[in-house]
């Protein structure tokens, strides 16, 4: 409200002490059960179009979906999320994982590819050293799979600067989520 | 020899009682200090041009590299290390994750994404129910950016048959990596 942000952990938090109408998303099932009984709390889920969607997709990922009527949306987290837009209707996604999960997994294979990734790497070049074949191998494909989607691209997530490196035309919005938010409220009604 | 292949666990194998010669490629440590002083094995590393490949590649790899002379080879095993040759000369090449670690991976960031790949999907699609979405997040980018390398492709490696489902005009070669060893056995001195 009034622009004002503010973060806090959900264990530091108390949602008692809110009076105005709250409109949330959570992921977080103990959170969520602290607040089912109040009565200013108002889910979005219960806002949502879920004929546009499908049951599984996590509410995060509608969000951002919900402030974009045209484009991709790239929400690059633990997981990156991949989604496409089309006159305010939702076309399908794809799930790849997040660059630390990928990292981590490339570390698990064997010693030799306990590598960091090279974010300084040329993508259009095949790679003779092992941080680069790692960079290339993970992102190359991606990367170039979205640009190939032919539609204006969104970035969000914390790991979309880092992203925005490889996709120059991209837009960079970190605030997708509440922006998506904002326009489900806005509509107030299932559409 | 004459054709013949035997499968043997490393640990039932002892490498005395081979009298011929041997020629070997091994990354298993192990092995590597067992054989190092019978002088009957001749290890392919000392055959390469290491000039073509780089000092990290693993051994494995370049024999695969070694039996093409034209065109992309794909060893997907616990890692899918995907390279290129032109005129048998090593172009560069990157390594992606195996089917099995990318599965690991996902089910890792949450129990929601701890499901099994549907193999039966369409790549080309946008997914929109979660296991196509791992499917298509993983295998997608990877197979169009495989295909985008234009030229002829060689599957070898565990899940070979398994990529070659979305890789229809990849030729399957089980052996590769032993075609590779015959190949630079037969040339003999380093080129």
């Amino acid at each position: 409200m009034d622009g004002k942000r503010t973060k806090l952990s959900v264990a530091d938090f108390n949602p008692v002490t809110l009076q105005d109408d709250v409109y949330y998303v959570s992921v977080n099932a103990s959170l969520n059960e602290r607040i089912c009984d109040l009565m200013n709390w108002h889910d979005l889920r219960a806002f949502i179009d879920w004929d546009k969607y499908y049951s599984t997709m996590g509410i995060d990922r509608i969000m951002v979906c919900e402030a974009v009527d045209e484009g991709v949306i790239v929400d690059a987290g633990s997981a990156i999320t991949v989604d496409l837009m089309q006159d305010g209707l939702y076309q399908g996604g794809f799930i790849a994982l997040g660059l630390r999960a990928a990292q981590e997994a490339y570390s698990r294979l064997s010693p030799a590819l306990n590598v960091s990734f090279n974010f300084e790497v040329d993508l259009t070049i095949m790679a003779k050293n092992t941080p680069d074949a790692l960079t290339v191998g993970f992102l190359a494909p991606l990367i170039e799979k979205i640009e190939r989607l032919g539609k204006p691209i969104f970035l969000t997530g914390g790991d979309a600067h880092l992203l925005s490196r490889f996709l120059p035309e991209a837009v960079v919005r970190e605030d997708l989520i509440f922006q998506g938010m904002n326009k489900l409220i806005e509509k107030g009604v299932k559409c």
